[in-house]
């Protein structure tokens, strides 16, 4: 389960102090800067924050991806030249943001979430990116190395679609359909997972089954909670009036919004089938609790009955004090005839359970 | 069940891409060009999509109906010509859109989901149709052949009804309402099994029973999901300050409009329905269940202090060493009055059930 | 249940074709027209609708009412005669409309449900009512003779109330009121039988209790789909801007809106309470449950022990081989013993269950 | 339960009958007038309604509060001396209203529902209240004495607070205020209540405890019912442009605006205590059932094989045939033996239900 | 459980008297006064609240804080000098208000719930605090000693930070702040429970546990009564127009804003996984009943038969009267046979339970 909340690091401190909230990675922070347009192409790791400052006043599109958000004192230099607020800067160090799209006029800050499959825990995992988008320039923050934005550089690499004839906002615009495609796959997955759980719920309710479907119910509810907020983030982009979003893009942003709907239309959908596949769970463990119950039932009504009748003629009553006392011990064909009333009564059980359709 | 999404294929490549989503067809796509107004009427297979072209700027209307997207040559050249949005084309080619209506000044797109009742599999079977409506033109594309649009193409070939007076608005109206009518063929067929059903989950609760509850739910879910976006559709026509929407067609709108909200009322209410039978099921069950333990409990009352009887006369304590031991076993009526007292307490014990009214 | 959708019949047919959908009524079509003012009061059955066109530019109110919708030849006629459009006259021909108003500035549409309970069905029965209301005239619909009307013909007949001062809306509010003052009968046999029901359910929960449970459910589901859409209708009414509606009529729509709110405030109540029902009757068959299952285990706790006991003393050990071979049998008060050891266990269990509250 | 309809009695009337619904009250009717400023007060019960029509252009505040709606005769007279609309005069004699605010430019009418405990029924007593706020005089209709009011007569008689200093809109107010008072007081028992219950339910799940649940669970939907109207009713009072209305006023209903959210906020949050209440409820008859069975199978578990091992040496096998037959009969430690290997098997099976914490 | 209602106590008073509700403190009022700018900064504890007047028109910020608002007297006066509504006296001292924002022009009045986890009682503790915002000024009423301001009160002392440079409504923001902080904490603890109650709902499906995901519901049922008001007013705060407001303070709304969001997410997110809890608590309690029943079955089933058999040869006829009485007794390898017979029926009885993967 992803941590919701993870705050209290920070309770008392003043508002915009820079604490990094989350598991305190010891990585090195990298920063990747890609300088662009539709001539030019530059890429460079930087080794400092303030080798990227020369690019803020250039006019091609400037990309600078920071993977680690644990050095606040990358962070700071980079607020303090390129005059974010620092509000924002606590936003971007506090990986329990929701999503989110404020408007500050020289930028537009946004909160996403990244989420990917974690093959090896075989979990949803998930990553917190803030972009920065300004004029002429993105700033993207990842918790860690390792994104779903390769297809996007190697667009710009290769000079291949309209992403290099475009301004900044269409780059923030490519950053932000990368991370809902991603969320597709997350329900692919997912898909496939409930129609496996969907045979097993009816023939083999076990515990287990059960508690996939409550796992799966509650990335449901994750993922739900992460595409919500960035349903209204998109339509804030598409309503804003900032000059940094040019009106070319508005398509564009149309289109990841339907996206957005379909995500969460699927989640929906999935949640009211895995409530579905509780109820079955439910009905079906009350079906095998029955069928227990008639196996106990059938045999116990069929050799009580029996076993009584075995009783009586154990009884050890003297015969020979009076012919009342147990006259069929005996009869010559006593023997015989209480197998036959045995066996007559056990057939007429077994009759009577299948007329009932125990049977 | 229909599929939700399948859209890793398209994962990382650039918006616009024309990539087909969906099972890939090997057909050939089919192309068949309708041409009428009041007076002319011409009907014919194309080979080649450029065999369309010059009906563009046609006066007349002019239907083209495209059965196949899987050739995204063919829609590259037909978006070239037609000046179609490339994100459009993208949205053609997947099948796993929302209903939706996009207006974009000289042409209005709409996505459109056919349902129909595939007598084979017993399934719903789900195609995406897209349309576009143009000045004096309407394209559709539908995902294979077949389609429910047959009585459409009579009327205009008899010059029967208000369609060849009226618009391509009119036509565009025409599909919408042909796909719409269908939905009323599902539900009915729903309606049938829900009255079929709602007897065996009271008199027959297997789990058979309750798999096709859940299955007609899903079915209720998937259709819902079809329908809902189809009302913001309409509503967005209706609301439309497009030229390409005539004033007369607003009646035709409001009436097709009427017909989704009743289709949503008819599925909600199945829905609840279906929820009802679902909790009538598992009463019956506990019901059953009752039942069981009710004829367990009655045999093992009865049969259980008659065996113990039984069982104390059974003892082999020896009368000769004391007068004490066992003197029953010696008296004269001791057999006949052992029988007696069990028969009293069988009886007492069938009143005591019976007023207890388990019996 | 009243049937939900039976539109198949229509499907391939073009828009405001007039196709009768329904049961078929071979009953003759009866038209009755009420024209009247303060002074003049007329009343006759037309044996041609012809003969009440010569009303309709009449000053006074022309009521015409016609029973039978079967007859598409008398509704085309009036149609042409009166200027309805073809669409709404198809949706006076198919009884399966929801509520609706639609205002087509020279006559405003109507469409209600009118419900009554039909006595020897013990079902609610259900009548679309379908009401034109033009300048000085209502023409009202109705599937089959016998309705709610009457006392508004008493009412005109009598020249009592306010009705014959007013306008040809005030009749029309009129008829609206007396389907909805219907709805209030329906809600109070409701009423009366879910008093009936909360007893049977703690007392006796049959699953033919259940079954009526859930038959007033889909009673009350029936009933708010046929009043949810009136209240709209009725608050189009009021906010409609049209010449045909008085603003002294607007006191009177307020009132009848108050009534369909109270209608919905009662289903509601009706379906929390029926849900209410079902979850005390789900708790009363596991306390019977319960119930059955402390019953089964007091018997068999008490006497299995005993019955061992006794199957104790019936084993065959030879006394003679040992001394150790069940010495008990040859003890002078070994049966004594025996039997108080037995009832001691006995008396001890009900002890123990006594102090489980089971007794 | 209280009433939630009995309009029947006037099904088929003409709009503004004036037909008193509810039960009928033989009491005879009582009127009060209060008439008061800064500087007179006036009080006294009249005989007629007549002797309240002079103080209706006095300066000074007038308050005629009328107890008992059964005598149709008295509402006419005022209501043809005040100028009230016969509708309204229909609501007030109707005890089924909603809360409802309606402005008819002279004066306002208000309808509110007075819920108080009945000690004796030991059940929620409701009372419609009706108030009409005129320039100068408010009129309220009850329908019996005995109402939530006279700390405001009090007040009044006392010249104590702001209430002789305001106009009648603050009147009127304060008489909604001790309606909404009354509520809190409902709502402290209700709270009382339930604490009792939370106990109940988890130690003593007797079907009474789940009744009492039920029932308070209905007369929370009562509650919720009276108050969710009643909020539209005070910000219809705020939102008013009625000059009826002073600007002084508007902080004091702001003030009730926010004891009705709290009354709602604090029926949510008892309806929500008691639906888990009633799912714990459900969970505890489920862990009683399975106390039960365990002790049925423990006792079975253990005693069955005991017998059965007893019933082995109870067969008759003759050993004089064949040493094969039972030796362990004539064995010297048979007896013993057999003992031991019971005491295992019953130990070892208590060991077993130990581990599984059966025990 | 925190109260939810304790109003009867004012029930019939005037509105805007100050009665204290809420538990009687007997504790003395402690008065507090901070004033502060850039350059000066004062602290002292006041003894009467008349020492705090002459700060009222400094151009400093001033922050009074009185812990304990039993002593009506004190806010009377306070009320009296900086001319306070006595309906927000009345609000102040009533502890059971809901978080709201109103605007009274001079100031503005916020009620906040401060919740803190009570280590001893192991409970959520609630306590109101209400805030006056006027110019220059902020007094904030606790119900008793000790709260979440301390950090703000070391920055001002220190002159660390923002808040020394800002204004009166930055003070304001900032106290919303600490409390929406501490709103974090009880949230990772009610986390943290959940994480263990997960397992032990599973495994160990006692009342006790359920008890424990009913408590955490209803915490967490409490913290939403907290937390969505407090939205409501933030967003009253950001949409107010008063000049009370700073523009800069702007940008600090909106963060508490989205931390409000972020809390109720977190709160809706544990609400559902609660539900989800309870499911598997009651399917789990289904499971161990399930296989309780299995145990029984398999035990009776087994052995019950086989009892049959070994009562089959305790019967006494006699072998002497007639060859076919029992003549098993008398064989040979009778004994040995029946043991053979037993134990095959034992083994297929155990194959057949394994077959059915009961064992």
């Amino acid at each position: 389960m992803p941590k919701l909340t993870k705050a209290s690091k920070k309770i008392g401190l003043p508002p915009g102090s820079l604490v990094h909230v989350g598991d305190n990675k010891t990585e090195k922070v990298r920063i990747k800067l890609i300088d662009y347009d539709q001539k030019k192409f530059q890429e460079k790791d930087l080794k400092k924050i303030e080798e990227s400052f020369p690019f803020k006043k250039n006019p091609t599109v400037t990309w600078i991806n920071i993977d680690g958000i644990h050095n606040t004192d990358i962070l700071s230099k980079l607020g303090k030249y390129f005059e974010i607020h620092p509000l924002v800067l606590e936003d971007i160090v506090n990986n329990t943001q929701r999503p989110k799209m404020e408007d500050f006029g020289d930028y537009i800050f946004l909160v996403l979430k990244m989420l990917y499959f974690d093959e090896k825990k075989k979990e949803i995992d998930s990553e917190q990116v803030s972009i920065i988008l300004g004029h002429n320039f993105v700033i993207s923050f990842q918790e860690r190395e390792g994104d779903v934005f390769d297809p996007i550089r190697d667009r710009i690499r290769n000079k291949k679609g309209r992403i290099i004839k475009m301004d900044a906002d269409y780059l923030a615009y490519s950053l932000i359909d990368a991370v809902v495609d991603n969320y597709f796959i997350i329900l692919e997955r997912a898909g496939e997972k409930i129609e496996d759980l969907e045979d097993a719920v009816v023939k083999d309710p076990k515990p287990e089954v059960l508690q996939k479907v409550h796992k799966l119910k509650k990335d449901m509810i994750f993922l739900r909670k992460s595409v919500w907020p960035l349903r209204e983030l998109i339509s804030g982009l598409q309503r804003s009036e900032s000059k940094l979003i040019k009106k070319t893009t508005g398509v564009y942003l149309r289109d990841i919004y339907d996206h957005t709907i379909q995500v969460i239309d699927s989640v929906e959908t999935f949640r009211d089938m895995l409530s579905g596949m509780h109820d079955t769970y439910l009905s079906s463990i009350s079906n095998r609790m029955n069928d227990v119950m008639k196996v106990l039932t059938i045999f116990a009504s069929v050799f009580i009955p029996l076993t009584f009748v075995a009783g009586i003629y154990g009884m050890n009553f003297n015969p020979e004090v009076s012919a009342l006392n147990m006259p069929e011990l005996n009869w010559e064909f006593g023997y015989i005839s209480v197998w036959v009333v045995m066996i007559l009564i056990g057939v007429s059980m077994l009759f009577y359970f299948r007329r009932k359709k125990w049977l």
